[in-house]
């Protein structure tokens, strides 16, 4: 059994009109409810209005892999839970960012750059297999389209990914590694462009295969963390 | 001085219309024609017309970098060029295929896959820059337009590469990692997707400008060879 | 159920004095033995007296990963089998040479480098874990030692992997990555550098977990093959 | 002209017998003094004695390659600075930290992982070339020896390098990616592990001639960030 949590800070879908009609109960409560069906995971789901956004030791300690959406409200986490979950991901926890998770303080933690990256409202989006062996692609056709996302073009500041997986082509001119997977220490991710609140891109079928393939793909039985075998500072090392 | 020597196979320039009209003296002599202004640049060319393609041993000897055309012709160029060359590249002589360059003997034999991808000719092209520090990308813009081009999309059957350097976007609804770095022993290979011979593609200011930059990136003074150290049969090692 | 095929060349074993001792049945008559306790496992051996090597389509068909080990008789597998297990391999046959098949025909296609390296008979070897959460290395310590390897030392003349997960330490003053993996298209690779014919390193229970951990990461159960899309000649794609 | 600068805390040579009498200006005033010959380096030192660590906007706007020696004193390196540091590395400074600058706040930062690993005092250590075409490698042997060195060992918890350059090995019994690169951003980073204070280290002329390459190797005349295109809170994007 795979334990996935699934964080969201929660604040579009209370207050815009397309988020809010798209997604009345939270994109969180949306993906919770799509991977109920497969037999092999437990999901379990925090938000910004949690204490400690939810994310506790108890709750790293008991997750396998964690997806992540946010947005406007990344300087809402406090860094106390970013150094938290960084650490679990290094020791083994999958990590999953999805969309505007680029900005997150985890990721960009994770990746040691800015991650910045350019974008437009409202585009039509094709989904192109770059991979088509790789298990986050697997029942994914060569190809498919979303009527409507947010455009993410390059340059796309990260490190080299190990695997690009997916490229994102836009009607309105650009192109973007769409999915792409790094392993840190331990720890195995996997970033995901489509995903913006105004648009219904989490009811696609294809797009919460990408999302249970991924899940599957993240998580790692073995934990493991690598010591520093002298007295640590509070500055150094785990 | 980079001793920089052009490959072409000369087929389609001597019987098609457009390619005929676009480079009457063949790619490779307008390909050495723009690189005439660069000071540090001497440049020789040979074709299929040669005997042993116009790639023995004493041309390779005093080759840095090879620029690889051809299309039609890939069978005709003998496997003993394709075995001389491969050897030459691991030793350090920068590799620059061009185009269909993706399907030539030497490129699939220095990249162990197929090299497949798909095709479809005349759309319009928009290259992206991904990595706009990177050398080979110095004087490009972030974006710039081929009206005419022949479409190469994925899955393009190559090894994760080094480095994408440019994506490009086809107006038709394809993306393509349409430069690429690899580092095989001692030898830096750049691939660079357009240059269709019935397009003006190598007119273009900017192909011109990457094919000058990734010459200089591909370029390596040191020369090494990584020895086989038990008496080697023909079939093993150099 | 994962269907593994092993080749061994078997050549040493039927004349050599310790080669024959130690494994007086051939390398993949004992390396079959010790996956017979694993449920999950079907294993079949053939060798180089089989026809064709016994790798025919059929036998090809029906393996989801392939392990090598070959040395004298490298020049003895026929380019047309070393052309169809390298398609297979492309495919999503799983791919693990062991020890101086690091010279084979097949490795050294799906490298498009010489594979060459330095050695040295009869050293002590002590691997090291270099990535303890990887799957190939669950339930490996921090290091173990082989008391007599061959030593294989740098430099290596293979493409960067995608990952180190093993370093050779050996008494005699060398260093070597000595567990590497690649991917090439749907093909997941191993190379494993301890396993000489006269050392008993196929008897060390280190060893034989790798083996294990190795071939069930590199089984895919996705098979794909990108295609070709213009009417191949002979000389091109698959 | 290339312009160096030399970051060192400079505390162990103030106080400690064997770093004093090795290093009695400094071990940046040393590295400064084996820099003067080339003719197309400028270099310039800084300690944590300057305010603000001597790295203000200024200096770093005047420097294309910082080296970077720390120990005892990372947590003293204000965040400010840090990030300073962090953002020009991202803008094409090029990053070269010195054996137990693996731990230093700016390093753990381009990483996104803890840069853990293990040591042991004094240990005899021989460097292998992995990469012998390589810039960094230019005129070093196929190895050399360092009488006394501070064993550093695996797992080194880094992201997987884009080049693997130099293997340590030590006579106690590890190994060890010695000498490594990275790209992130517009960045070059090398990290290379010989330099311990109370060890002759850079008074040895391959680690001089490797830090002058690696110099060279890291400076990139283009200049570039990566923009974030929407008004970004301080907690986003540059």
């Amino acid at each position: 059994m795979i334990r996935v949590t699934i964080f969201n800070e929660f604040l579009h879908e209370k207050y815009d009109g397309e988020a809010k009609r798209l997604y009345p109960e939270g994109i969180h409560a949306h993906i919770q409810s799509f991977l109920k069906s497969e037999q092999d995971l437990t999901v379990y789901t925090v938000t910004l209005d949690d204490p400690e956004c939810g994310l506790t030791e108890e709750v790293l300690e008991n997750t396998d892999v964690l997806l992540w959406w946010g947005h406007m409200g990344h300087h809402l986490v406090p860094d106390e839970v970013v150094e938290r979950v960084w650490r679990r991901v290094l020791d083994g926890m999958g990590f999953i960012p999805l969309h505007s998770g680029h900005h997150s303080k985890v990721f960009r933690r994770l990746m040691g750059t800015t991650c910045n990256l350019h974008w437009r409202e409202n585009d039509r989006e094709r989904i192109w297999t770059v991979s088509p062996g790789h298990p986050i692609a697997a029942g994914i056709p060569a190809y498919f389209e979303l009527e409507h996302e947010e455009m993410y073009g390059e340059p796309f500041a990260i490190p080299e990914p190990d695997e690009v997986i997916f490229l994102g082509w836009f009607a309105g001119g650009e192109a973007f590694r769409a999915g792409v997977t790094f392993r840190r220490e331990n720890g195995r991710i996997f970033y995901f462009q489509p995903g913006h609140e105004d648009y219904p891109s989490f009811h696609n079928d294809h797009v919460q295969r990408i999302i249970k393939n991924a899940i599957r793909w993240a998580y790692n039985p073995v934990r493991y963390r690598i010591p520093c075998p002298w007295a640590p500072s509070p500055e150094q090392g785990h």
